[in-house]
């Protein structure tokens, strides 16, 4: 894994991380329950990705700094607390961002680990929306992957599909990773706005 | 495995993602949901037990090929939407039909992989009702698996242990398979209607 | 895994599968139900644990043993049906209980496995309150770990830290894997009543 990879990773699990935290703080869990609710989404989707890849000890568990992001999400959500309203909205940019970063670093994982560009895509898309699930099965809300409005599972399955086609080609480097992503995060909350 | 084990893992991924299809359908997800839910509970049982084995990739990500059955069944559903009503009784039967291809096949990829006959059924079972426990878990039902009208466990329970049996006595062939799938699945269905 | 470390860790799923079937007795799901329910409980968390250190097949899958305290558990509950009060009670204690086991014993399996002491402490927590999760998720309850009222995560993660510090120091023995355990099973049930 490159230190490009590792802090996209990284950046994922916060973001992912800030989604559980906020949505702990809606549901007025306690701090412990946010941290260990923004663990579960943080983590949740790359170990799900390493289990699936047979890698042995998943990432989150082999090196420490995987346990840092979801204490700064808790952190900075239980000390910017803000009005219900605003959860609401930052947890859907939080979510949006994180998915936009998984389904790149979940898909180039999984080609690096041998698997063939149609799995490592699928691969991507479940490392992308696998932390979501796993944060509102668990916190008992309707999955956002399953919610009508808004383009969720197209969005990360389409930035999984480019990047495994832009490895495939040997187009892959920071410039095409970082448009994948803001397409992907564009695509997400343009189509929540207009729906 | 050999092709008849391949063509009724395709089958039973079929009939449980016909089943997560129609729950998607009945719950009034979009037909992505409707994708989503479908390969969900197709492929969540086989991936489990393939993660349990430890056989390193789960055949599901190894062969692109198990991604058609969700797909066919969400065409399908989508095609030939249906009464409400209508949506309910087809769930149980496709569900019922993938059970019981599900505790045959997952048995014997257990026993291939070294498990003892006991562990081996278990995890025949755990395939069969596994898929269909991610399903009711993710959509936020109570899982069938747990209601007491109609055998549910039972019925998968004693097609694995049919199947281990007779892998162990050298009885097994692609009779004695279609009589254990089709007790299994006789079974389901009388004792919904006679409970 | 020594004698003392397999009979702590039937014990503890025994504790689990007790916590599983009383919720199912509560349900009023019938005894096929409470064993299933009970099955994933008191095994869950071990299952989990085993699949992130990637130690081939999971020791319940390995050893048919592992399935009878969940049996046992299923025919106390039903031989000894008690009010619906006192269900939610023991299901606490027993609950409890697990709890305090499962943290020593995932923290010293994930050790063994030749996990960082950070991350082995992380891992019995999840071993700890993972089959709980699992039961509280399955059932469509909201999960104790998130409730507010009395420690949970923080009593398991104490555990957990405790015994890792214990182990990497070389003064793990029987009576300090006792007094962790007392101590845990203590502060969880100590906190629910005062807060």
């Amino acid at each position: 894994m490159t230190w490009v990879q590792l802090a996209m990773d990284l950046a994922g699990v916060f973001f992912f991380a800030m989604s559980g935290s906020l949505l702990a703080a809606r549901r007025r869990f306690d701090i412990v329950g946010s941290l260990m609710l923004g663990t579960c989404v943080g983590l949740g989707g790359g170990i799900l990705r390493d289990l699936v890849i047979g890698q042995g000890v998943p990432n989150a568990f082999a090196s420490p700094v995987y346990l840092l992001p979801p204490v700064l999400a808790t952190v900075l959500v239980y000390r910017f607390a803000a009005s219900e309203h605003r959860y609401a909205g930052a947890l859907t940019v939080f979510d949006a961002a994180g998915m936009a970063l998984f389904c790149i670093s979940g898909t180039q994982i999984a080609l690096e680990a041998g698997l063939n560009p149609v799995a490592a895509a699928i691969l991507g898309l479940i490392s992308a929306v696998g932390g979501g699930v796993i944060r509102d099965v668990v916190a008992n809300e309707d999955p956002q992957l399953f919610h009508p409005r808004g383009l969720y599972a197209i969005a990360a399955l389409l930035g999984a599909g480019l990047t495994s086609a832009a490895e495939s080609i040997g187009w892959m480097n920071a410039g095409t990773g970082l448009g994948i992503a803001v397409l992907v995060f564009a695509l997400r909350m343009v189509s929540l706005r207009y729906r």
